[in-house]
């Protein structure tokens, strides 16, 4: 390169300045309009001081275009690289330069197979990045056994220029511990989303299959982006029309989108669809024409999709049909769908979450009682979805016994994202780390160490398939899930359904790092927040192992009193049982039994008041009002102190979030405070009502230093709500 | 201004290409992401010749900032021009330069009291922009008396260069005709939007008062831009809900985000309200605690809302409550109402679209038999707000007679912007035609020159109260309305509002100029393609008078065989009246004589068959299928040409639109290229099934020289639909 003169030294400057300018301009621009669409995918710039260092390993991009996923992987990472760093890298056939990004797979690529590197231990979906020396030049290569696999790894370099990560001598490898990664959608075809409250559904079915929007293809950035595999299209309360061909072909069209990102679809099958839309008698699926009628759906749905991933099936649950209503098992119903799906390599994913239709003893029990026996009687292709705890998402729930009950058989967890109980889409809580406490509990049932999480990787009992799901909290909302703070909780369930034994605070100081800043100033404090934020919900609404105080249908607020319900097992009052003695369910042996559902050692831990964890005190025992706890205090003391710190940590988040202003743009920033502030006063709301009515009941006096409640209880039993979102 | 040095002058020459080159990128990088959210303030750069031309008229901004309205009028400049020209013009107290764009009111500033402009034919909404010399420098002033007329002027100057309108010598004022332009929002508190295609309710009840989305002011900005001053936030089928305190507090806050743009808000009321939530037992507007609940309710909203607009009701219409439930007339309940408003300034929209519950001989015939006699016995704060038709927002039906027979009455118009009989969101039908054939239309009351548009601004019968509805086509789709092409149908109903005698084709081409581009050779087409659009779905849907035609309930796709619905007049059989003779509700004087209840010329004309416009044909008679049309062909050929021809046009229209790509950005050319293959797809089936349907009456072969149906009328008739959207 020959030398500048003086002219083009100031030329190429005065150009470096005004696209600096130009830059910021931008920034601020951009800066003031975020709405939350990007999620965590932003690719804003980098600071210039940062990009400088990133770009030297960035510089040219060495990888093939032969096949959609290939494609997609290209673009999104010059769309990440442009973004991030403010150029793009240049496309090579040849590594010719220092700083290339090599990218692909020993099979597509003669230039990676050249590498020989190790790839055995990858599978299909794993990945290696790692700093190399290619023909004279620094290069990193990032490499999979399958496109997909590569896929992962370029959202993997990506995340790591995001975080402000070294890059210049990487050795990483990774791959998946769960095989199934999935989203459940609770969407029906009228475009409502149950117990969504993000807007409605991103399935716009009456445009469906011409419209394809954008939209889509953004849904399976992120999910990729996350390693998220897997997509439940509708409802589990589900409708049969999704099974007719007009809405097939729908289903197929989205397929088509999510395909390229490695993303299944599945669909919820109503168990009564061969009567409902085929025109048969029955669905006893031990009739002929019943399985016949599955096999010729499955057949049809597989010419249309051949990479379809099965069915999740809600069945003999909450008034759903199923093969109960035929003298048939859970096994005989899950069985005839597997077996209509196996010739195409399809899996059934049956819901462990059954209650029968009259309220029982102890609804905790069911799912196990009904389950525990039909342990080994499954078809290899089918998994047991089973919810974290013995009940419904609870704030807080011990983990459900089945995990370790049923040896042989896959379990496939199932968490909610969305917020149902949590507060929906105003309160500010990260479920990392209810995620983290459910997967990394004990079973025991293998000695030490049988954890959750190695159920569910299937590790324990050496399944090769294995499950994870999530509850989805997307929604039309152009933030997708209904605040920006939610948007952790599905990113939070994509990195821990790839490897479930992450660490919730790692996990959520990624994501901050991505949506917001990699500021620390701005960092620290956050993601502090929401590590705190989950416990403070658990306080200011179900303290001490009491669950299911919710308003009743819609389960908005508080309603410990609420007894309107037409079943038992659907009241407040059923799971708290205050009296003037005392509060709890009594799970003990003296009791409904339900701790015998756990491993003896745990048993026999939850059955004795003494050594069951405060946190679940109420869950598994009935105790005094006076009952002394571990700080010397009564338990009616602990209660109203424990609500009265829920609402604290909430004020404390307000405090923190309001010192943070200027560190983000104003749409965002603007909109949780304002979020914060409703979450203070819903806070306050829940346990201003509880104490009010737990009060009732006692007729303990306040304990000296807690303000007493605003209002009186009659005011909080008054309060009604006709139009709360997802109900 | 000292010479530049060479080196300088390579420096400034580097800066401007760089800018250039990065806006560019810029350009081609938004142009890639328009989500039609901007509407058509887009504000995109102009080229840079003619941003260079404008920057000479603005460069400096000469306004206050007192007020919420001048703050956001010079936000509005500021942003405009910023984003048109590149720069935006400097602020300054006083005019310094040429260029200089001066803003306000005589009142509020010194500098343009001291023009000393004529500003008394402008009323409170009007403005006058002019050039003018200040001070030794050209400027432009635009002018109001009220801060409001300032907002609409700075619209208007505005308007000018996102059209391409030369601003150098401009001398232009305006001011609108109708009083109240009011969009109804046909909301449910639910979120679900009836009638709606564009998503669901843009106003999220459950996180107001608190949080106020940036979308509620990009509503205002929008609204404000086309003059419209008025918003009903609910359903004409209203919940009472809406009244109680804690919605109140909701519709509180969007006032006050509206309020600085002009924008009053209205709610709809039910009339039971003093029933459901008053705790009355009687809701007879005669009764004085019935009266005196009214009173205090218009008490507590003026509270909240101190310039409230007033009530929109649906009265004894389709099972709406009303007076008539206690023996009273339309004239005692919105008289009633009407007191309870009055001390407070606000005004009744009393809906005329009544009819009884058991189906009577002609449902066209109802509201004027209803209200005519009623004529003088509102008070002076009731309009009476009346359907462009008689039926109800077909794709055309004449103009509702009662336009001129109430002169005493000010008939306020209403219009449907959102798609219910016009293909709902995927079809293209600009609508502006349809107002302007509306609005246009001779009533003759007075005689010749007495046009609906003479009785909707108040003209004709001297009234000062005027108005005009339109119900909404909005909803939470990023796009605002469910496609791009729909935002012109919000967009000519304001423009229209304001000044009902304007031209469609004009309104049209600046919303097209707007909206994507001033490249004629992209204008021109597009605006050819809107015009002919409304008359293509005219004519693939319900040509030659006919009407009512289409699914039942959901008013998707055809259906003229329906007669599954409870009433008789909500049948298609029961407006088209097809025989083996012939087609046709005979509404002449042997019929339901509905002509007499236009004024006797206009009634002599369509009483006579050879007199009545073809395209009303239908509307007023029954005829032969072998009828002699002025084309010297029989009716049934004509039908059947007239399906044909719509189905053509869209067509056309396809290919039309498919030689246009690359003028604008990828994702509107590509929703509205999928949109249009939908419209095809949907116009066929139309033709296709109301051919096989009329062919199986008539009994007649098909004309030679056209195409068959593409499927039997049996496969049309077993079509079902059961997730419509707006349903």
């Amino acid at each position: 390169m020959r030398n500048k003169s003086p002219r083009h030294r100031w030329l190429s400057r005065a150009f470096a300045l005004a696209i600096l300018i130009v830059a910021s301009v931008l920034h601020v621009t951009s800066a003031r309009a975020e709405d939350g669409y990007e999620l965590w995918l932003r690719y804003h710039p980098l600071t210039a001081g940062q990009a400088t260092i990133y770009r030297i390993d960035a510089s040219q991009l060495v990888m093939g275009s032969a096949t959609p996923t290939q494609r997609v992987t290209r673009e999104e990472l010059q769309r990440g690289l442009l973004g991030l760093l403010g150029q793009a890298p240049s496309l090579s056939d040849t590594v010719t330069r220092d700083g290339a990004i090599i990218v692909g797979t020993p099979a597509s690529s003669p230039l990676i197979a050249r590498l020989r590197l190790d790839t055995a231990d990858l599978g299909h979906e794993g990945y290696l990045i790692r700093h190399v020396n290619v023909d004279g030049h620094a290069a990193t290569v990032i490499i999979a056994n399958d496109d997909i696999g590569a896929l992962y790894g370029a959202f993997h370099f990506l995340r790591l220029l995001q975080t402000d990560q070294p890059i210049a001598h990487l050795d990483l490898r990774d791959s998946p511990r769960v095989k199934l990664r999935v989203l459940d959608h609770w969407d029906n075809l009228d475009g409502s989303v149950e117990r969504g409250y993000a807007g409605t559904s991103i399935w716009d079915w009456f445009k469906l299959p011409d419209w394809l929007a954008p939209r889509y293809t953004d849904y399976a950035r992120a999910n990729a982006s996350i390693g998220i595999n897997g997509v439940v299209l509708n409802n589990v309360n589900a409708t049969p029309q999704i099974l007719t061909p007009v809405y097939l072909e729908k289903v197929a069209a989205l397929a088509n989108v999510f395909r390229p990102y490695g993303i299944r679809v599945y669909l919820s099958a109503r168990f009564s669809a061969p009567i409902e839309i085929g025109g048969l008698k029955t669905a006893d699926p031990l009739d002929p024409q019943v399985q016949q009628w599955w096999r010729t759906k499955a057949g049809e749905i597989y010419k249309l999709i051949p990479d379809f991933g099965g069915f999740l099936v809600k069945a003999n649950s909450e008034g759903q049909p199923g093969p109960q209503d035929y003298g048939r098992t859970h096994a005989d119903g899950a069985n005839m769908l597997a077996d209509a799906l196996a010739p195409h390599g399809g899996v059934v994913m049956w819901r462990a979450f059954v209650y029968s239709q009259s309220a029982s003893a102890d609804r905790a029990k069911q799912a196990y009682d009904e389950f525990k026996s039909l342990d080994g009687h499954f078809r290899a292709n089918v998994l047991l979805q089973v919810k974290n705890g013995p009940i419904d998402f609870q704030p807080r729930e011990p983990f459900n016994p089945l995990f370790g009950a049923m040896p042989k058989t896959p379990l496939m967890m199932e968490f909610q994202i969305t917020k149902e109980y949590l507060g929906f889409a105003t309160h500010l809580v990260y479920l990392g780390p209810l995620y983290e406490e459910v997967l990394s509990a004990d079973t025991m049932t293998h000695g030490k160490g049988s954890t959750v999480a190695k159920v569910i990787d299937g590790t324990l009992d050496n399944h090769t398939l294995s499950g994870i799901a999530g509850v989805a909290n997307i929604g039309t909302d152009q933030n997708w899930s209904g605040s920006v703070f939610n948007q952790a909780n599905w990113y939070v369930f994509g990195r821990l359904a790839w490897n479930p034994t992450q660490s919730s605070r790692a996990i959520a100081d990624d994501w901050v790092r991505m949506t917001f800043t990699n500021d620390v100033a701005f960092v620290k404090p956050v993601v502090d927040m929401m590590m705190g934020s989950r416990e403070a919900a658990v306080d200011y609404m179900t303290p001490l192992g009491l669950h299911h105080l919710m308003g009743p249908g819609h389960h908005y607020g508080p309603a410990p009193w609420d007894a309107s319900e037409p079943r038992a097992d659907w009241r407040p009052v059923y799971y708290h049982r205050a009296d003037s003695e005392g509060i709890g369910f009594d799970r003990t042996r003296s009791g409904s039994d339900a701790v015998d559902q756990y491993e003896p050692s745990i048993a026999a831990q939850f059955n004795d008041v003494k050594q069951t964890p405060e946190e679940l005190l109420l869950w598994f025992h009935h105790v005094s009002w006076d009952y002394r706890m571990r700080s010397g205090q009564t338990l009616w003391y602990e209660l109203v102190a424990h609500y009265t710190q829920g609402v604290d940590h909430v004020m404390q988040m307000r405090e923190t979030w309001s010192r943070l202003d200027g560190y983000i743009d104003t749409e965002r920033y603007q909109q949780t405070a304002t979020f914060l502030a409703i979450q203070e006063r819903e806070a306050q709301w829940w346990r201003d009502a509880c104490i009010a009515y737990f009060q009732s009941i006692s007729g303990r006096p306040l304990p000296p230093g807690f303000a007493p409640p605003q209002h009186s209880l009659k005011y909080y039993e008054s309060l009604s709500f006709p139009y709360v979102p997802g109900h």
